[in-house]
């Protein structure tokens, strides 16, 4: 039996399917650069079709659970616009297969429930990765750092409970932090970077992104770089370097590797900062946990490094424990593993007890 | 004789021509939003060749000065790259007519020499302003909020003198302060905004630029609101309040158009921080210049505000000595008389006292 799950974000969309047969359970992933903002409404059924075909093979899959952030780009005009676009493309894509989406309580909805409560499957992806976490933490604060945000959130008794439901509330409340590690402007997250003993003010351009930042700090390979670059340039150190002096209105023939590499330690320290100052927010509401458990792409180098300092010395990794696509694309996983609970007896916790290293 | 004056910007090229004739001496200005990042090559020889044509009617200039910062867009690897190709266009488009460039003191270079010293070149706009300026006000600060970016240039004895000639050095210098009236995007702006009592992060994707934010505050009017909207949508308040409204992941339907207008209003709060803080810094160097000459779009609401949150009591409009769209147009307006003066025995001083209200 297939059981699929869905994560239709604004800039990547990610799906994983959990394999039931009698000799075992096999997990899947996969992923695409979509970004919805600039594809046709077309485009988005067609994209789900393809990431099915993928990973079912031609077999039809028995449940599919959806989550979605892409409901918050400015392809829709509003967020109710979003979420019934998203819904449609994925009855489009799953015709005839039982749909459910999760709500910002780890709850799932039948489609046309979700289409009225709208405002509760808009921006949930996070209920899905903090149910699955807390199938193995009961009581733990997971730091999620994506491509473009970081959800910090704490889950007691196994279950997610932040402060913020929706979007708007979770930026309050330090549950989310708009910074990721590949698609942020520089800008975003500093005006000032250190030069030659002094400090410069940047750009305000789309001029380097933290992907950049990331890619000549060592932190990810080039095949991490998922998203497109600024300037349509490749991907490698060099025009990272490039697009980096940019930011401070130079070019490589004007400042040295040497200073573009204290640029990029700076804003990475900054970065650090903005997920340090939410986990803070959030760990001085739940001063009882002791547990944090990092995922995704910035999982060592940002979640894992901001616990720390907080000292935090109980920090686990989702990378460790299920792997790095299963970490990275953990809302897809998630939401595949509340199809098979949804239709089969099969405990959760015994599917994550077999699944290592997806 | 027809004098022409051309500012190459990154997303805005601005032209102006000074006739002089007998009968006396006109100004014209012409203004085109042309984001070179967008565009093929081939299209800013075209570009600048339909602004000679709307301007001189086919009558041949007799000089052209040009000015320029399109060369820092990440259209062009370096900025070498980018003057040479500012410098093919205008060749192109200007065939047969004396071309000269305006350098980071002011004066006038032939192309050639320009193409050699290409950093003199590069990002050298002020320097007209500044020139041009100093005609009328020997000793003064002058501050030009354009659509993008904000210089804050003092002038000694008629000359521009600031402590930075290269982008990068007046960066640091507080010369150049990357925020303006249109094209920033809030997120470089703030990190927070005040929502119901409490601060919410902002997203840090392109959702909303100050444009939205001086627009609902009516600092500008839809006119005035040249550039492309960051979702493609309507320049209207309506729609700049559903972009602001994003800027915290929210939408219409979810907070309120007072929450906006609070938003919108912290945003410019924040904005005009950043243009004090520049003229601080330029100020503490040079604290007997007690005039400043508030130029740009946003002359008005951050310019001359921020002179007078810094105590200056001496603050005199472009705007209202040479008109609105000679204060918009600057470096092109400055440019043009720099050749007039080249080429005449005309003094600039002359020609700016006949002309009032370009």
């Amino acid at each position: 039996m297939l059981f699929m799950g869905l994560d239709v974000g604004g800039a990547n969309t990610k799906a994983a399917v959990i394999d039931v047969t009698p000799g075992g359970i096999e997990v899947k992933t996969a992923r695409e650069y979509f970004p919805v903002w600039t594809k046709s409404r077309r485009e988005l059924p067609e994209l789900l079709f393809r990431m099915r075909s993928l990973l079912c093979s031609g077999v039809e899959p028995d449940c599919v659970c959806v989550t979605m952030t892409a409901e918050l780009s400015d392809a829709y005009e509003t967020k109710r616009e979003g979420v019934n676009h998203v819904l449609s493309s994925v009855e489009e894509a799953f015709s005839g297969i039982d749909v459910y989406v999760v709500n910002c309580t780890a709850k799932l909805l039948d489609v046309d429930e979700a289409r009225r409560r709208y405002m509760e499957v808009a921006a949930a992806n996070w209920p899905a990765t903090g149910w699955m976490i807390g199938k193995i933490f009961k009581d733990c604060i997971f730091i999620d750092v994506g491509s473009t945000t970081t959800d910090i959130i704490p889950v007691r008794g196994g279950v997610p409970c932040p402060e913020g439901k929706s979007d708007v509330e979770r930026l309050i409340s330090g549950e989310l932090v708009f910074t990721g590690v590949l698609r942020t402007n520089v800008s975003a997250i500093v005006s000032k970077v250190p030069l030659r003993g002094r400090m410069c003010r940047v750009s305000s351009e789309k001029f380097a992104l933290t992907a950049d930042v990331h890619l000549v700090l060592g932190h990810i390979l080039e095949e991490d770089y998922t998203c497109e670059t600024a300037d349509g340039r490749g991907r490698d150190a060099y025009h990272s370097m490039a697009r980096i002096a940019r930011a401070v209105c130079a070019d490589v023939e004007e400042i040295s590797q040497d200073d573009v590499l204290k640029i990029a330690r700076h804003v990475y320290l900054k970065q650090l900062e903005q997920v340090v100052e939410g986990l803070e927010q959030v760990s001085s509401r739940n001063p009882d946990i002791d547990t944090v458990i990092t995922v995704g792409l910035g999982e060592d180098f940002l979640a894992k490094r901001a616990a720390e300092n907080l000292g935090f010395t109980r920090i686990h990794s989702l990378k460790s424990m299920l792997g790095k696509k299963a970490s990275e694309n953990a809302p897809a996983v998630a939401a595949a593993l509340m199809a098979t609970e949804k239709k089969t007896r099969i405990d959760a916790e015994k599917i994550l007890s077999e699944v290592r290293g997806i």
